[in-house]
């Protein structure tokens, strides 16, 4: 297991970030490929990447001369290949609820709001840039609101999403919060995801994935 | 293991659809317990339904007096739970391989196109039936054009998505195939999905799962 591995990453991707944390908490060195995807239309769009991942998408990790796609997918991959420390709890209906926190942002929330989603708003329906932020902030928001009851409500949830120890749950969690900080979505509402995104970030593994921290931030 | 089943589902749901074929794949009795979607303005807004989820959103699984949300976690512990046959490979690669393939629907199309979007688009966006089904068919097509190629370039295809036996990613792709049709996307240009496609409705387990086959279906 001591291929390289390298992961092709925008710094401002919440998808991207989600494996930067999951690399961090396993203590995994990798090789940051960046795909810059505004400048010249987006260079996810290019024959060359889009042979590493036909979706035109990042994340894509490659491990060895194996490549990987899709973020939750990735994150799993990780702790099947490098069991220790896991991002799965032990037990089957405790892995659900984690998987079903996770697909909470990653199913309901990120798709509706990322890039390629913006861009359709704005070119096919003419929205504009007040119409935009608000279609995102609506759609956290919904999200958000089911993701702190979900929380709120459950007696696994500890200084993290399940338990104190971080999971999968975080590392779709935390990076949906920084786009929604972009988004200026007013986090009053949410306490129990803004008290772990405190914990979250606290650790170096989180820290060290934070969009402003990696080699292709703006 | 022999606690009652029950899915919270909608005939026409392709969320549920998913849930409706692992369980029979894996032979499972179930109970439904139907949650018209539409009528009354949606009994899944309900606060006895937002109890049993507060996304709001079916599937919802209850396994004797536990409650699993996210029709791909809800998967996952189907699979865990009863390992026979299995809904993901035995090794970790195809693992990720199989769920990546799975997420390219559950992430990146269907979340897209369910209701609530729908229903977004017409009332806060005043887009029209016409409009909408177009925002349905460009969403489908460029995910399907990615899943074509993921199906197309890849050896381990095989009279599946991976492979000669049904998988997570079946699973996922099937009820978005009937979205398809529903919402009248030119299947041509995804002869390999077709092909699954047609594989995967030969089987008594997937036949049993199509919309027009549930109690509820109108």
């Amino acid at each position: 297991m001591s291929e390289r591995l390298r992961l092709y990453s925008y710094w401002r991707s919440s998808a991207a970030y989600r494996v930067r944390i999951g690399l961090n908490l396993k203590g995994l060195s990798y090789e940051t490929v960046p795909v810059h995807l505004v400048r010249d239309g987006g260079e996810q769009h290019t024959p060359q990447f889009r042979a590493a991942n036909p979706q035109g998408l990042v994340p894509v990790l490659v491990h060895g001369s194996r490549t990987f796609r899709q973020s939750m997918a990735i994150l799993e991959y990780l702790d099947e290949t490098w069991p220790s420390p896991p991002l799965l709890p032990g037990v089957a209906r405790e892995r659900a609820r984690v998987r079903a926190l996770a697909q909470a942002v990653a199913c309901e929330i990120h798709p509706l709001n990322n890039l390629r989603v913006l861009q359709h708003l704005e070119n096919a329906l003419g929205l504009d840039a007040d119409a935009r932020s608000q279609w995102v902030r609506h759609w956290i928001g919904e999200g958000f609101a089911a993701i702190e009851a979900m929380l709120a409500e459950h007696p696994s949830t500890g200084r993290f999403c399940e338990g104190d120890t971080p999971s999968l749950a975080d590392c779709c969690l935390i990076p949906q919060v920084y786009n929604a900080r972009r988004f200026k979505l007013d986090m009053a509402p949410y306490p129990t995801i803004e008290r772990i995104e405190a914990e979250c970030l606290a650790l170096p593994a989180f820290d060290a994935a934070r969009p402003e921290n990696q080699p292709d931030a703006a």
